[in-house]
């Protein structure tokens, strides 16, 4: 059970119903899902947090697609039972495999075990890097 | 200092030699970075891990740009140095422009606090994830 | 199911018994949590980290509920589940609002947040800073 | 060396330069630290991010030197070094002292700990907490 | 529920099923855990990790009981729940009592603590050290 | 640049210098290292952390040299430069070989990958193994 409560549509405020719909209209829902509704606690925190979702992971210099795998390859690291379940949903609908998930998870996976092996035995970036 | 003494290629077993060859050849330089040279202590960690890095950041379903800026991802997410300057460096050799740069640490950063967020107040899965 | 059993205070040696009556005393409560139900299978463990939470959680240059709430911050960037619930509690019982949780966790995200940017992009720490 | 150009003030847009005013203003300093610079080579994103700063480190339920305590530990907790420079620097000014950032980093210490203890042993939450 | 199909053995490829049963007679065992199933809906990886799994946890230097109780140590500083279900069972079948285990994981709580001191008051390396 | 001032021993309250020479003491060594300097600021954590170590990295279920490796393991997997460099020092001094580090290193690797891959895919723990 969530920390705070989970605010419904019926009980929102004008405020966080605007979210809302803006949130189901971009997403083409008609439902809303619990980290929306838990951030609604805090309007002011709720709008911009969604505010940012749209900055961030809409079309630019990446894809749309490409940002979702990043943002799996990070709560995957983070072990973010939440924002697994919602942004693997998220990258299936934007095209999302399931041979890419497997390689992408092989990449998340490379890279923590290499990670801590650089870290770990402290090795000096090469001048060449910098 | 690392940890570990880097071994050049003028000191290496024919067996690390033959691993070295084939780095620099797969990458078309002439010089190998310290990362192998530390693991060129343990000659058998050494070919398992640079078999690992061919198989798994190859062309597959995930193309090698893509799978480049995920490894980064995790690597600022585990803030591991050595990582972020070899793999930086990587994906710009393979078209990563600052534009693209810049916005993939946006979503990095908004999967680090979004992934908090979701965890801390214990937000549960909306059956419509699973 | 934890790892290891869950000691009783039934069946607790005098050693723990002793423990488990100081954690009642000082908390008002006639229950153990089963954090210290489980360390109680190292006795000495058991001593040592409840006299820490003791020493280090009580009043002094901080006032106990600010040090519930970063308590609950490292909790929720390190994705705790038992540490938030026992912890989440904790603070609520010194007088932590839901308004109080909300701006935190938003605190907490935003650092997470900002913690990768600057890794990532492998910012240098400002004279000015130092 | 930042993976990024740093922007400064006189090469940076009016875009840039105009956020870059806003921080000086409301910091009462005349510089800019190297975390917006590098962050401005996205514009939007550097705007996002101070709005965010300043919308959740400002006045609320918590007050702003508390924010920056908690700010303080999450670095501490991911080993953000630009970031504890930063923000220590930060709570500094708004008043932490020397005994409140060394009970600060014993509540860290302590929570780290015991999150690995609590989520190693996989012990479950009591139901007196849910 | 997994992001993947578990695929079992009966609907195994003979490929996959030639590792299925290189990890049964390695481990004296005749099922298949859950790892293994989800990792088999790419072959090549199930492959390469198996022989990872293999050529790093065998005997040598270390013998496969420390291997296993750093293995262990590793996922409680990172909180997996699979892992440390699966390698605490590895553990206990190769000597780990419940008495090694406590101790295990005071030493991680240990570290993971002062890890976090350490790193936050940014405590320069002595020169004996490097 | 540490955060706090490092207190040298002459400069030492009696109480500190107490800790101090048990120390040095139980090393056998002339000279303190600055992670305690360090906590010297907070006298009582001083004293408390350092009997903690005592308590937890000293002869039990577990010998010293293990427990070293495991809290090596630990700091790799945070990226604690401090606490690398001093907890591999202390493991050498108790017998750890290069060939030893470097299958340690090896172990941590894959076990920072498959918790990710665990975690990330979601597997389902078995019930064989609860």
């Amino acid at each position: 059970m969530a920390q705070v409560r989970l605010i419904e549509y019926r009980d929102a405020s004008p405020e966080v119903k605007a979210v809302y719909d803006d949130i189901m209209k971009a997403r083409g829902t008609d439902w809303i899902n619990n980290f929306w509704k838990a951030l609604a606690n805090d309007p002011r925190e709720l709008k911009r947090v969604w505010e940012a979702v749209k900055s961030v992971m809409g079309p630019g210099a990446l894809d749309p697609l490409v940002k979702e795998l990043v943002y799996v390859a990070v709560s995957a690291t983070n072990n973010c039972e939440y924002c697994l379940h919602s942004h693997i949903a998220g990258a299936r609908k934007k095209g999302m495999t399931d041979a890419m998930l497997m390689e992408l998870m092989a990449v998340v996976a490379l890279a923590n075990g290499n990670n801590a092996l650089a870290s770990g035995l402290r090795i000096e970036v090469d001048p060449q890097f910098r």
